[in-house]
């Protein structure tokens, strides 16, 4: 691994440039052969961003759309509130489009949103500076709970244990830390020496490209599978645990997540490894009832069929299902972990406690 | 689709040339892209083309030992027994290392080395027209015996089911019909409009290169699936049962087949479909007492790393796990398909009684 490639843990995964004109992120596209940072101005090239994933991870997704509405918002030439809500919604729903299933996309943006309608009596230009500094704090806020995830999900693991995860919700899906990577970095800072073992997670292969990368550009010890692969590992008993992350939890504990996990998830209870969930409570929407009620994102073909290869893959013509995201059913978690502490089931009543938790803390994290 | 990809059901996968000098076969590395016929003479060239799979699946590799050591068997000149026999056993040893974890390879060799010893008082020249007529008999043979595991393996669905398959257990890796896809196959001729689910299988993408493709080309409805969205097919009610190879069986009916196999076990009990491992009696192995007994080949890690991409798809020096086959445990197999019937749990048991039908037929297939 060259110095270069080191560098990456040392760049943010989302950020708003210097002169405060540009949404600036690295594409993950391009990992782990080349760190290009790009500088994000119109709202195309940040929905572009996000349905292309150059940026990716539910947290990331929010915060890169806050930044992003902010941006766009900035570019809004008028003094008239009307006007200036009506553009700012008309962009809000745009950016809104690029991905379906992650919650934390429309989660962030309406939180956006009301910045902008408790001071719609003050000025335009003011308006715009809390935007900016909601953004900002939306991203502190990001890196405080993927902390605490970790603190968390620290208590369910020991040192040496062998931990399974899918997909990357690392540091690069995150501001800081990630979500089911925060208890292996935090536990990586106190000595736990933890094996980890990384799906590759096809077909985008965020697993080899992002996770197996950045575990390995911080010393842990990362061992790469292919995603047929865990029930292998589990039977040959060398998994004490699987920390993963999702993308939108329904009330009842149901998770849509990275394709591939409802796999892990059933192959886990098999072999009786706990399936823990890492979800800031920005993705979990009380409001979906269940899995079933979960709009599943289709992505095309040639994802799985060509994408990245040299040589064709497949018959030209056949017919392929990808879909991005599975659901798991809430039986097979052995524990939800956010940053208000550990859901256990039945989740229809733990996750409305964790959610009484966070309104009694003020909902400041 | 091309014209000239079609042609490709109308090459066998493992043949003798006219001259009888060469094993011809499909180089399954460069298919879907490339329909190239190679012919090999050398005990190395064999050797290679088995390692680099470009002849694989359990009973074509036993078949194309079996030309194979034909061939080589052939080339050794000398009319002393001994002479014959030790060099037979050098080449034999040899072609047999080439891969440990299919029982077939080494099934077919030692019946090959029984003809020798059989006829060790005949002349040199005659032995060697025993081992040819000995090398087309299993071929002729592997077909019928795929015909017969197809005529059993229909018995258990019906017209308009959903069927999942793992790797290529098809006509690319028999002589013809394939044993996970005999089923199918004959199913296709007689109108059943199965709706067919293959799983690409990472690393070396059998599934998309091979089965999509031949049952493509062969008019089948077929969906190309990465290997992660089993749960989602078999959650959405899509599957009825699930058919794949083997390379081994043991006598307690636990089963090493290509990695994920397992994967796809734990996820079909999961959600109640039955998983039906298509064994023609030669891949049974009744010497091997259950699957911890199995040694599974383990393969570099740049197959999965780097193998058919045009840029680097992991960190360089990470470590990877690449085990190429995995062993279902056998209370997730519903049913062990073979030519003399349909062995059902306890194992141990219908396993004996299928060998005993095989005993009082006199072994002939």
């Amino acid at each position: 691994m060259d110095k270069d490639r080191k560098n990456i843990m040392e760049y943010e995964t989302v950020a708003l440039d210097d002169e405060d004109s540009a949404l600036v992120i690295i594409d993950q596209t391009k990992l782990p052969g080349e760190t290009e940072l790009i500088h994000l101005h119109t709202g195309q090239e940040i929905w572009d961003a996000i349905y292309l994933l150059k940026v990716r991870g539910a947290p990331a997704i929010g915060v890169a759309a806050a930044f992003g509405i902010y941006l766009l918002a900035k570019q809004i030439q008028t003094q008239d509130y009307e006007v200036f809500y009506r553009e700012f919604r008309k962009q809000k729903e745009y950016l809104n489009s690029s991905r379906p299933t992650a919650v934390n996309l429309s989660w962030a943006l309406n939180r956006m949103e009301q910045v902008c309608m408790k001071n719609k009596e003050k000025p335009i230009e003011e308006i715009k500076g809390h935007l900016r500094a909601e953004a900002i704090a939306m991203k502190e806020e990001d890196i405080r709970v993927c902390k605490a995830i970790g603190e968390h999900g620290l208590t369910l693991v020991k040192p040496g244990d062998g931990i399974l995860t899918h997909c990357n919700a690392g540091q690069l899906a995150t501001c800081k830390y990630g979500t089911a990577t925060a208890p292996i970095y935090l536990g990586q800072e106190r000595g736990y020496q933890f094996r980890v073992f990384a799906d590759e997670t096809r077909p985008l292969l965020q697993g080899a490209r992002l996770t197996a990368y950045e575990l390995y550009a911080s010393g842990v010890d990362v061992t790469l599978l292919c995603d047929n692969m865990s029930a292998t590992v589990m039977r040959n008993g060398w998994i004490n645990a699987v920390f993963v992350g999702c993308d939108r939890v329904a009330a009842n504990g149901d998770t849509a997540n990275k394709i591939g996990t409802s796999v892990v998830a059933a192959v886990a209870k098999r072999y009786h490894v706990p399936v823990y969930i890492c979800a800031p409570t920005s993705t979990i929407d009380m409001n979906t009832a269940t899995g079933d009620d979960i709009v599943i994102e289709q992505r095309p073909a040639h994802e799985v069929t060509q994408m990245w290869y040299e040589k064709p893959m497949a018959p030209e013509g056949v017919k392929v299902f990808n879909p991005a995201f599975d659901v798991t059913d809430h039986d097979l978690i052995a524990g939800i972990v956010t940053e208000y502490g550990i859901a256990r089931a039945p989740y229809t009543e733990s996750l409305q406690e964790i959610f009484a938790r966070k309104e009694t803390s003020g909902g400041w994290f």
